[in-house]
């Protein structure tokens, strides 16, 4: 489904060049097709002989760049750029990357996507020790370690300050004489690279970047790896050999753009594949299969091949609804104004409906679809979920924190159904979900994540340790 | 397709409530759910005693409304609105809807969807007589015909003035007693009436805005029909009994939302129809169907249905394109940035893709996403249109003006095909059409007006008259 | 004092030019010189080639034009333009001049200033023929005439038209060959004519717009004269010889620019006499003159300089205040917050002083300065009204219509001195007001208008006739 | 003169409430009487409880508040604020203050007035020890050197802090559980304390924002000092005893409102003096004295006064000026555009004129207004000037920083006559500047700072010590 209506929510992507004339707009242009990765805040910074210009602001990316000179003042031959989605409450520019630092002896800028689980220690550290911080984001503790290293190149100072931070991250920064992507040691969060035919390298969270761009697939960022980008070509460094895959199952599922690709598997494929695997482990009568838009059209139609039931429109998506939309008082919605989803009752009346979703977070969403379909006439309303459900927070890079919020941690499938008012619901097994996505890696679960699914968290948890047992 | 990309628009959409405590904020709503028809500008004025106070501006509608007070000060028991598409070049707010006129003898307010085909005509004689318009719009003749009319009562002179205008026309009237809707006597445009549960009658230019507001259907306006809604309840004139029903088929295959009904029929529903013809009579051996994202996903799923080719997400619309967004240069596009659409290359490379589009306007989109396809790595790619070819332009409502901007008046199919790149092109017939839609009026065509594809226009011309043999 | 604090207001300001290669720039300074004269609304109208562009908002001029391409875009070789202050509640777009109207026999657009007192009536009369007005401003009335005439040219129908309409007006107007300017037959209102090095024609409300543009002053538009200036040069006609001049005085007291000249006297040089006339006709002992910034200021000094008193700065006006500015609460205010303007603590503390005015409207603003001067530590308080009581309501073009506001319409001057809690309390004579301007008309009053003073109105009032005896 | 007009400029206000319970209001209104010392930005810290709420943007105070809704969430009892003058090119909202610091153990908001002369040095050793700056401002210095202090009490962290840091400073903290005020050792900015009737205590750059929230003065902060205040009252401690006053002069000449009291002076007042000491010093004969609006009226009402020769309005300026408004090309100035200042012609025409003004930078404004003068036709313009010559730059905290854009650095008097186009041109000397000023201080130039005039430094210049002898 839509990530406004979810209430799960990635943490941000990074985009960069080197070598372009036009930097700056390729930085733009490829933010933008990573727009789903966050709507709270934008920014670019480029490269102009040794001096780094920024530009960032709240909103999304055309909105911060809403003044075309913005954008065109951003000079320079290499870029980095960033989209930010952000936890509540710190809706500040201040916290907008990429961070722009500007030293007496360079400038350097940063951007993260990741989330780190010793964040709050390593801050307390670095603070008494006379650090100040100026962000309520985790990303600035990178740069406080890097500028404390005595180690003696600035590789060595990043590689150290790699080997401080845990937790899942992928970081691109800009020097004044290279651009440097590093990749967390599980490789949870996806970064991959691309080349133009000007020769230009291009760093992206999602391969689907490089085709709005017109760049070609090189590979992907392993983990534990750093690659510098500079005018003497690509480097590899490695800064750990510790690594093991373990990436984010939930791109797959739901945060990832269809067009892209994760570790060579193109994420439409998986989910359709996922759909079909659904139909054959739980199978149901009905007269045809729908799909929530936009993020489980794939599954449906994989789920309605498979079991040769019609694929219809039975939901529409009002694609107009914008952040300034004023919305209805409780009393206008008990009295049916419906914004965001409309059942379409000239296909569903009087039909037995199976509903594909990819994922159930509080359930209340889950509930609002089956009775939307169930007024407009829906007479049997089965729901089908092709992930399993989802029990366990996401601590390194996906806005799921706590249990309590998560309602297949509290209750049995049975009791879910029942709360969602669905004539039956099934979910995805995790074999199957592993299977449908075709990963093969020498890791456990195939090299994915499953930690959301079954708690099997892949590192130890550091800030996060106790949570589990306490009060947050 | 998309509205923005498609060279074709329609011109308007219309709603109003009477009777409801949240007037102006239900009208919002409707609004809101017709804002695909017009997105230049967009306003509502609503009746607070026997005083009407109105809103408007350029733009989407939560970019009209974007302080809250707008819409919060129209206050008042009923409302109309106007969502407004333009042609280019007159975006003054003077023209945007709805018009509200403040008499010496009471206020009225008017919004119109349509295009008038004697408008240069009569404005001229108007204006000879001393009338002095505001707009650049059509619609304000029919206020200067009604305050001019001779006859006693209101409802005479409106039916005076609608026997005067000719073409294509829904108008909503908002006065200081009654709401009143009128629709042409062919029934070009789409007009519905709905009811709340608390009584409200409720008048939209589609069905979805019903669905939405969670309204109940109760019939469509008919041809040649006056409805005054007052708090005497609906009552029913007619101006004229010289009536035959011409839908636009264009409402079918492209405009409306594809949850809406048009006389009975369910779009989503007709389109799939459309595709499952279209596969009947236009076959071909591939690997996969896709749609042009959005507007012909429903055809292409129908192809898929009745082939039993699989149907795929081969290409993606980037939802987040906005106004405001910066375009690329041209260099850059020969770089090969693609901002709105994306092909699919994970899905579509080294395949056989059929690949389904609901109309083809000037040739120059289907040529690019062939391109985009083929550059993807399809191997193969058959254009399947799930409409007759566009020949003649449309003078009641809809923005194809000149046979010179379409390509299909021009060139035969297979130098269409050749123009675009495609491996083949096939157009549903214009039977396959009339069957697919299903209408069963007692009327030519079934009750369609089938003018874009064969010329049989449905009324004389008046001022386009002699247009087919001039320069414009 | 400033336009804002004070309850009075001149309605609006014009400008025009012909024949200048930056015709809407030379308007827009010209403009920018009488914005004093209006801050609700301002526009712009061009004529290139046959064909009227224009732009107008809400706002400050630089407000309306904050985007530099709106005032580009108007292009060609004449333009005029209007300032508008606007009386409350209907602060609409619509009613924000030049109307530009569009016929089809051509473009003509048309500013005014001043204002109708046969309005009501003659809207009434045009819209019982089928009249249809877009604005509640009376400016419209004059085209609707103007079209509605059965004479041949043009000055024919203007002339016609403007014997119709009575009370004060200055308007412009620009047709695709000419622009005009006409005055009222009493000259209520002030228009000059000049003309710039490079031989274009400017016509201006006041005369420091001519100073702005480096423009030479020509001459002042006579009561009743219409001049046609074009192609052809300048030409005057006559619309009426029944004129008689009855220049508002309150242009000379507080309205106008101290740097504009009105009938070749300059404003600031008759502030100061009349300054000098009320220190002679009533002198206090005091230890210093202090004047209300910024209109005040010139009496002030006259009056220091008649009296050998110390002119001082005890008052001084935050010149940062904006529309935008949050307002202080009640209870803020009650606690001592004071925004607008502040009372020298250092400079009136224990000091005796003459506070010169230049008016008193509601009293409500003279009751607050003499209050800020007490708690700021002034011993006594001495205010000099440098004019008249103002006692009766203008009709011509101040925004100053019921009696009932006038405090001195209601309250002796001793009762008034009571109410504003100053120690004395004196206005300058009607005589010594009509000495210190120093007109020399052969007509009443020496061809001022003194009706706010005594109610010797120079014309039949019509649509207000009877307004002093009822309830308005 | 105005200070958009003039080339020099005061480097920010600060204002500060403690223990009200509108704070952030205060604060406000507070800003806004300081608003002319700075107009690039503003912010307001306010303090709720023990946590720190903080907005700030670029431009003015009512422009960065525009949504009253951002000064309304500033909730608590006490608060800071700044207004800020920036120096070109770094108009970042990163640099906009009070700075607000989240640390683990609490907040702290910093703003400061004034400029440090070793900021260079102390930056540069605080990053090589690993600290990371976010803005270009000198202002982070403090925190840092507060956050690495090895001392015990936060006093004497700040203390330690106060005198590493050299140069001319007004600090305003806010901690969770006090407000601090701190002044450099020669009080080279002004600082004042105030008490409101609720007991509140009040930080301002200047009396004039007593007055302006209904504050009573206490006194101002001495050099050396830093003030404490509290739930527990007001507290003085002593950072240093190494002090000397060296007010800034040029508060009295040119920065500060006429209506504040600097060290017991009102500045209004001093300038008159300065004024009157003009005439004696340096007489001529004309007809009129005339003041540049709006900071050397005050001087040229003295002029007159002494010298009995009458004050006239002989320029105007116009207040509508705002930072969008369109400038007129080189070409249309040639042609005789003038937007900010008018000549009066009516006033000036055939007169000798005595121009007052208070200082001359770099002498193009005063060669502009002679012209401008003489065009409008007076007979002779003597330049009189209420300070003496500017020879020197500042290091304190206005910006003149090179000799190279004085021209009294560079020019003898009578050159700059011929230059600027004057019939004659004299300059106050510094002892009669001394004099009317009045300050009466144990302290060199009786506590003036009067480096600017005479290069006599109060303090080592550090950063800048070599300036003089190098190119910059």
């Amino acid at each position: 489904m839509s990530h406004e209506i979810k209430g799960i929510n990635e943490e941000c992507g990074v985009f960069g060049v080197w070598d372009h004339k036009d930097a700056s707009q390729m930085t733009y242009y490829g933010l933008h097709s990573l727009q789903h990765r966050g709507q709270e805040g934008a920014g670019i910074v480029s490269l102009e002989n040794n001096r780094l210009h920024g530009h960032r602001g709240l909103g999304l990316l055309h909105e911060v760049f809403a003044n075309p000179d913005l954008l065109a003042n951003l000079k320079g031959h290499s870029a980095i750029g960033h989209v930010r989605y952000g936890t509540s409450g710190e809706g500040d520019i201040i916290n907008i990357q990429p961070f722009l630092f500007r030293f007496y002896d360079g400038d350097v800028a940063l951007a993260h996507n990741g989330n780190l689980i010793n964040a709050k220690t390593l801050r307390k550290e670095l603070e008494e020790d006379g650090a100040i911080f100026h962000s309520n984001s985790d990303t600035e503790i990178l740069m406080h370690l890097i500028r404390r290293s005595n180690k003696e190149t600035f590789i060595d100072k990043l590689s150290e300050a790699l080997n401080t931070v845990k937790g899942g991250f992928a970081y691109l920064l800009l020097a004044d004489n290279a651009m440097y992507a590093a990749l967390d040691p599980n490789a949870f969060r996806p970064l991959s690279i691309g080349r133009m035919n000007s020769g230009a390298y291009v760093v992206t969270s999602e391969t689907c970047a490089l085709d709005t761009i017109g760049a070609t697939f090189v590979r992907d960022v392993e983990p534990g790896e750093i690659i510098e980008i500079s005018d003497n070509g690509l480097k590899s460094y490695r800064y750990t050999d510790e690594t093991m895959y373990s990436i984010c199952s939930m791109e797959y599922i739901y945060f990832a753009r269809p067009d892209s690709n994760i570790k060579g598997i193109n994420v439409h494929s998986a989910r359709k594949r996922m759909g079909k695997t659904l139909a054959k482990e739980h199978p149901v009568e009905a007269d045809m299969v729908i799909g929530v838009p936009n993020s489980s059209l794939s599954a449906a139609s994989g789920y309605a091949e498979a079991s040769s039931i019609p694929y219809e429109m039975g939901l529409v998506k009002n694609q107009y609804v914008a952040r300034t939309f004023i919305q209805p008082t409780q009393e206008l919605r008990e009295e049916g104004v419906r914004l965001k989803l409309s059942a379409v009752r000239g296909v569903v009346e009087g039909k037995r409906v199976i509903l594909v979703d990819d994922s159930i977070v509080r359930g209340t969403t889950s509930k609002r679809i089956v009775r939307l379909l169930k007024e407009a006439g829906a007479k049997e309303v089965h729901v089908r979920i092709s992930s399993p459900p989802l029990a366990y927070p996401c601590f390194y890079g996906i806005d799921i924190q706590t249990k309590e919020e998560l309602i297949a941690a509290n209750y049995s499938t049975e009791k879910i159904r029942e709360i969602i008012e669905a004539d039956s619901l099934e979910f995805l097994t995790e074999e199957g979900l592993i299977n449908s996505i075709g990963l093969k890696l020498d890791a456990p679960y195939n090299g994915l994540c499953m930690a959301y699914f079954n708690g099997d968290y892949p590192t130890p948890l550091y800030d996060y340790e106790y949570r589990e047992n306490k009060e947050d």
